[in-house]
């Protein structure tokens, strides 16, 4: 065999609208995947890095293989062929030829396409003939059969954000569980609250960190409400929601297999017009990160503040030490692990910029932004379920409390003189705080002195437990 | 009389922490007050401009006036006054005298106490006594009693919302009727389907104006849905969520006394500390103004490329006449009013952004930025209220389509070819739309020519409502 | 005289392209611009919000008159009513005839025709005219000669930006100016540096508000320097720039006569349909103002964790106290000014981004989200002047600091390790800082003891002015 | 040897501050390496995936070896074995060893002690040590001498900049060369100019590439003039930029070392506590990208606007074929590279956001944002590399006019008639143009009807070459 011949049986040949290409005669992608390698080369991020994606496009086109199949449009033979093409896929097979930029031009249609030529060369391939001999078993006429890109990508896309969402959902758990964990176990730190970062009235550290544990809980919540939007899906509307192309019976069954093969309860949109192009559920759920991120953000903020120091800063609490902190300046450790989480929020932040921006771009019966508003919430979710496992694992568990400088603050403090307002006036007060600040004396012996309270008065308000829940004290 | 006594008499001297200051006699607001308006130049928008705003505060401390009364922590001399005040101002008195820029520092404490201050010197006038006169009754003794800024503020601002949301969801209500109707009157308006700007397959132009309707209608339920977040709030919390100050009893009376007040079912938050700093809600719901507006803004764009021309654009549509469209092109009439609204959307989207910063700004037990969060969705809110009255009154009830225009870019279209796929395969419609794009000539009259399909064939399958609406058409 | 005529002498009625309407007798505006007051109905904030506007439009429309004059296409008795009248608007009068909302449709139309007809209304009354009596001085013909709102809008909206500009550099100037002093006045008030919120190394508070000085001052100059872009106008391209309806020599005529009216040196740009769509001076313009609010951001974040305290804070700084902080803590004082700032910072970024989205809206020959463009960079510049003048007069100037705290912590930190990395090593620096973090005990004295140094060598390194200064120690 | 020696034989044990680690035996970096891996573990993008961020970083690291070689604080044995080390990197080789996240906490610790690990250990190797021996060579007190991450970290990244910033300058060039050549090729394609997608007046298919060519060379400009802000470097100034640990004389000598490595001319900035924390040139020069996207979307908006059709569409020019458009619709051919450019361009705008937060949230001494700021400049600058050279190789060469389409739009157009206002005034050109709209007559045929001007003078102000640049015609 020669140089030639060998280079003949390389490549094989295939056609399309616009003419032909050499395929390596190797890969299980065809020629409209080919156009799209050489169309697209932005982000060097490939669809692949998202294995949800394929997966969901696999259990997509599983479906509606069955339902043609069902509606005797595909034979058993070719049906049964691309349905175990698309579980090898859904076990995890293949996805390395799944390799078109995150970024692409055509609403999907190079992602689409490229799964219907894998799906259809893997399944050329179950039936014994060779790749690329698409007369026996065809990417668009057999595997994309009933459908456009406008209703399977859309559809695929959805899925895999719902698979994916509880991923984060649990992450997102996880992480309330750590804080309400320290939120128990510092439930008799008693430490300052402040207000405007100025030093305001008593409280616990265990009720700042429950805090963090219901503000987050509030938002594991809202992330499982929020993906339902995904749920109401196109299939069946193909290239613009009328369905053209399409078995009047295609739609609903392909939907019914697809949830089947799922497990989601996956729903047709009462009007695939609409469907078809409204990005709405994208833009709200991103939004929804947004805030989770904007949560994460505050939490870490304040982590960082409690934390700094050791010396000339609050140093309420210890963080984990989880590198070294500095390459000059010895034993100093950083808070990474809540910075990371600071940018992975600023990050998942301009992802949603990005998302609103696409959306608005929709024009007609398309959002030809679509592969954008996927490639970006796709990466605020996976991020975001790597941040909150991060922050949880290695920074919450292990924090620790400094119990005397939480209380030394306490002590030392003007800000329990609103405890006396009800006893006292806010004016007295008010004038008590003033000499107290300005002298250095501390309020309890200007209030004696003045004799506004007497001292056993004084001792009942200002415990603890009483300031921390003034509705445990009975105010005389 | 001279003129330094004239001076004195146009003067009282109020008193504060810092010192004292010279009030306008003739003003209802007091010292605190104005130290804010000497200290907040900035944008020249009084809280006033947001008549809802003022309303709501009064409600609050109507509220707690009425609380402190039943508890017997206010004397029924002070509360009546207090609440005969508080109803004044809720039917639109005094609204002149909430002077405070919306940009202010200090996480509302100076609109809270031009609140107490108004309310006082108000209360003061009905009990006899002069402006100022506050041993007889003391803005933050007895009108703030059992408050903070911190528990008061958040809690009007949400009410406030509640109470606006229900305007905009009517608006956006009233235009989905609007779109509605036109879906109704151009129901039989065939036309091109376009993806990507490209000629796609047939619709109708009612299926278009139905999407528009059906994609508001999701918003309106979700508007109302989402505003539900602010019914949950902090009220009896007092500074940092610990109640300090406040009487056991006092917080949950006093919300039944604000839901009473104010005909909204107002919750307490199960956990107070977080209540008070989480900015949460408004940024879900800020976020859910920003998915509206990018549906009007989308809509828009639509409406302005569908009555483009009236000669070198797409004229499928005409929009109503507002104005002459230009200074210096005769007979040149713009879509203004969609115009107008996009700037709207983008109006909104830079201030979901400034709100999602200020929340993510929040820190340790309060976020100062409440103010701005504030300032920005109220003007959001009312933006969009007139936004969607003005598109839906002077804009959509009044488009006409241009049926014949939109009928013959159907009848000489290559892309009927798309509903032949399922009779020719995916190859052959190519190949024949491809002949015809180069040659010029009819699909139609190409697939006779190459025996593909028969005449009767083609005409069933051709006909606008099975192209419009497949599932109706007998597949062979 | 009965009421009937009088009523009838209250209106006059205006014809245009649409129709008829009544038009107050009194004011200056027409017909057209009573259309926009109809129409618009969204912000409530008039174009007479922002003086300058109403300004620099007078300015152009004077310059048009008087080089149509100048070309024999305008009588001399129009144009010097025309100039008088523009004359008096450029001195302040007749602002409140300027009332269409400043978001508006019709990409500024509206905003040139209330100037044309305030214009030529007035003119009219010069000549000795009634208001509405177009026959003798006509709003577009003769007001508007040679001018498209798509060349005069812009022409005037540069302007005014290049005007106000130079106030905001000025203020961003003072405040600079009372960072610098604060700077000389801190210069030997040794403080611990940090960060990540980490004690760090030593340097002085006047090294820090030096810093802060020249970060504003980069930003004086780069304002001023973008601020030239806009000196690049339009005028003469009229419609789309190919400057249809002007005579040739037009163009550079006004031009020439708006430089000497504004005294600002503009020039005509040299691709006039570039010009007439291009919003990029607009984008850059405000993204440096974006830039200028996050280093006010950053100032003032940094301003209130210095301050932070009195007691559970750092309390290095003293801010001045401007109002009394809370209405339910007594003697709290708040950093309300830099919480303003940080405000308007966010402000101006959400601006920013409604800034990008408009520009990204231009179609083909102009960009028609103009009017919000312009709305939201007046609204930032003058937030952005009031906003430095207020931290510089209300803040910074009245700032003191804490000397002895600021000295503490250097003395007892740990963080001083550091200078010492050159004379022992990383590895050994590290492992005395563990120790000294863990035992309590002072690096000091730690390196004597284990005589890695003696105490000559100690004292000369760890001299505060060389920490801050090390160029000046002489290393052995 | 059984397996627990071969175990041991695999790993070398690695010590630090917090303790020790195994480390496979065969990679170049160390322990703070390892450590950076588990702890972050977010994006899946490694610092290797920009080439020019290592090979910058090794610019810095053989430039501080040549000063402290110079300086004799470090030997030449030393220093030349790291400076060999650096130039193998910068060669290229040994990048697969960074391996750190992009987003990782630490401000740049992490990517710096990456590159210190490295290197000792390729030196090491140099010198005939084993990996790991860093007795004999030190990645903190050899290869980090002198330096802190607060200073080499932001010095390589803003010389990476100023080295890919050129590309992108080359490719914006490139393109603008495109837009100019079509200029040029459709200098007589006569075509109707559209404000407000409304006809307005006629202009040439030329002056509209050339208005997008200078729209870019204008860019083109600024991108390289703003890059200049990063050749003020704080390289010296170590920690917090007092110089802490630093021989006087170092800072510029490295500099100097450095320009003539990178032939780069940078310097010193002037105050280095300022240029140690401020990221304000990340800012401005993101903003520029910003901009510079905002105009490659609009040009492609343009683009896909002025290809719509074929058939219901504008249908202006053709947009050279990349691949099939449809999975479903045959024939049908999308303007894929003009939409990926728009989705580049809004990934680009998030990425500004995200920067612009990143800034704002540095705090005291240091930003310790910086490595997302990082991360997101360099994904924008490779994107519009990317980008622009698809635009310009993929779409604007090949495109072509459809010149008989254009021409009709402008001989039946009513947009003419504003030709007609300087001699016929703009009341009479409106009610012509009405007219002409209503009856669909032409609007020459009008005029001459009215005996408002004679068949010669319409001719002549209606040649094209007269409508497209007025200054030729000669105003009677």
């Amino acid at each position: 065999m020669n140089t030639d011949s060998a280079n003949n049986n390389d490549y094989r040949v295939e056609y399309d609208l616009l003419g032909s290409k050499k395929i390596p005669q190797d890969v299980y992608y065809g020629i409209q995947t080919q156009r799209a390698i050489e169309n697209f080369q932005i982000t060097g991020v490939p669809i692949s890095h998202y294995p949800s994606l394929i997966t969901s496009m696999a259990m997509v086109k599983k479906a509606a293989a069955q339902a043609n199949q069902t509606l005797k449009h595909l034979s058993d033979t070719k049906a049964n062929a691309i349905v175990q093409a698309c579980d090898e896929i859904i076990a995890g097979q293949w996805h390395e030829y799944f390799v078109v930029d995150m970024i692409q031009g055509g609403a999907g249609t190079s992602t689409n396409m490229n799964a219907n030529e894998v799906i259809a060369n893997r399944a050329l391939e179950i039936l014994g003939h060779p790749r690329g001999a698409y007369t026996h078993l065809h990417p668009n006429t057999d595997v994309n059969m009933s459908q456009s890109t406008n209703d399977v990508y859309p559809t695929a896309v959805r899925l895999a954000i719902i698979l994916r969402h509880s991923e984060l959902a649990l992450a997102a758990q996880n992480l309330k569980h750590s804080l309400k964990q320290k939120g128990e176990e510092f439930k008799d730190v008693i430490k300052m609250g402040r207000t405007q970062l100025q030093d305001a009235v008593p409280m616990s550290l265990g009720q700042e960190f429950n805090a963090y544990a219901t503000t987050i809980d509030e938002d594991v919540k809202l992330i499982k409400g929020l993906a339902d939007l995904f749920k109401e899906i196109n299939l069946g509307g193909t290239a613009i929601g009328t369905g053209i192309n399409a078995d009047p019976g295609y739609g609903k069954l392909a939907i019914d297999y697809l949830a089947n093969i799922s497990s989601v309860p996956l729903v047709q949109a009462s009007d695939l017009v609409e469907a078809t192009s409204d990005m709405g559920a994208f833009v709200l759920f991103s939004s929804m990160l947004k805030r989770y991120s904007i949560k994460l953000s505050k939490i870490c903020n304040d982590l960082r503040l409690l934390s700094s120091g050791p010396l000339a800063g609050l140093n309420e609490i210890n963080l984990p030490q989880m590198q070294p902190g500095s390459s000059i300046m010895p034993g100093k450790v950083n808070p990474v692990i809540p910075e990371a989480v600071n940018q992975v929020a600023f990050d998942v932040i301009g992802n949603d910029l990005s998302i609103s921006m696409a959306a608005e771009a929709g024009q007609l019966q398309l959002n030809v932004m679509e592969p954008l508003i996927v490639y970006k919430v796709m990466q605020s979710i996976e991020s975001l379920i790597n941040a909150s496992t991060m922050l949880s694992e290695k920074c919450i568990t292990g924090i620790t409390a400094n119990r005397e400088k939480c209380r030394d603050y306490v002590n030392n403090s003007v800000g329990i003189v609103t405890a006396l307002n009800p006893y006292i006036g806010y004016e007295n007060a008010s004038r008590i705080a003033k000499t107290a600040l300005k002298s250095g004396r501390r309020v309890i012996d200007l209030v004696l002195e003045e004799g506004l309270l007497d001292e056993t008065q004084l001792k009942e308000i200002l415990k603890p437990e009483n300031m921390l829940n003034p509705s445990a004290l009975q105010l005389k």
